[in-house]
């Protein structure tokens, strides 16, 4: 039983280094896109091949913790969590990757305007992230549920990005492809706070057995 | 140990349904689209609330397996794949919403032309789920490593409705908002046919042990 607990708390100590690396990626994905810093892209890719070895090491953990120790109940729905939280993050890592394969197309167009509210997004984001990992860490619902009310907020910024690059669209016809790749770069943020929502949702279920996850619709 | 089997067959048995209500999701949210079926809208949304409880319990199934059944070596590796597969069915659902709620707002642009590659990749993308399940059920890697040959042309069509509706956009200012919307359904349906890919990874991984899944760079 000893064992099991110095074995679990490794793999905690692991998925959250793995959560770090993948908020570096996100915060190097962002300024390579409003700072226009191209360096930072290859950066980015090279953080990512990282992020996929680690994932595939935690995911052999937890297979290795299963079979070695039979965990049931808690311990058992835990490890299950960790599968799940591995791979939420991994995803985050390839949408930093996307963002940043963006960023590199929008430097090549000097004259498009990145929004703004871009870099709020990405600030709530990394929050989202980092507090759902927390929330993880320290089995706190109560804090899993702060961090379902903040993806109301990207949304917003969300659907306030889409709309100025709407009318830049509208206005500047040459504009079109930078603003098409500025939008979906818009999305894949949007897509790591949905993935931090997961992992939110995954701790309200571990910890109050809520199933809150398919209670949000999709847009 | 025959309990175990049986309850692996029936697990596989409810992921293959699964399987199936999310495969009829993609083709309602498909007519939505290229046919202009509102009425379909509603019905894809109702299929996702039974995908979800589905989801659910197959989730619990794997759990109760791994805690009854203490399996080890491949069967473990079975049920981990499970509970991945599982996991990425649901994200094929939540994906044929998005595309339904694409389709919707299109539907009030009637002058919009949804460009015909549309209907080809959804086939290719229905074709990919179907056939990354089948080689699951099978265990047949070679099947499996086809699914990731026809992603190619996936992202070949996508990349040709891209410019379809890039073109739109600069010719016809008129045209951006439905256009934008085309768009996402575009990214949503590239999105499926990656969690295709995924289960078809997963499946090489399971039989080979080989690891492909990072091999590949995301774009």
């Amino acid at each position: 039983m000893k064992h099991f607990q110095r074995d679990m708390d490794n793999l905690q100590r692991h998925i959250l280094s793995l959560s770090t690396m993948v908020e570096e990626m996100i915060d190097k994905a962002t300024l390579a896109l409003s700072d226009r810093r191209s360096d930072l892209v290859a950066e980015v890719i090279r953080g990512d091949e990282e992020v996929d070895r680690f994932e595939v090491r935690i995911e052999d953990e937890c297979l290795k913790l299963l079979a070695l120790h039979q965990p049931v109940a808690v311990d058992l729905r835990r490890i299950a969590t960790v599968l799940k939280v591995n791979n939420d993050l991994e995803r985050i890592a390839d949408l930093a990757v996307s963002v940043a394969e963006r960023a590199k197309a929008i430097h090549e167009f000097p004259d498009f305007p990145v929004p703004d509210q871009m870099d709020r997004m990405v600030v709530l984001t990394t929050q989202m992230v980092r507090g759902a990992m927390d929330s993880f860490v320290n089995l706190d619902s109560q804090a899993a549920r702060r961090i379902l009310r903040l993806d109301d907020d990207v949304d917003q910024h969300n659907r306030e990005i889409i709309a100025t690059l709407q009318g830049l669209m509208q206005e500047h016809s040459d504009l079109v492809p930078p603003a098409l790749h500025c939008f979906s770069a818009t999305r894949h943020i949007e897509r790591m706070a949905d993935h931090a929502t997961n992992i939110a949702e995954d701790v309200i279920y571990l910890v109050e057995g809520d199933i809150v996850r398919h209670k949000k619709t999709v847009t």
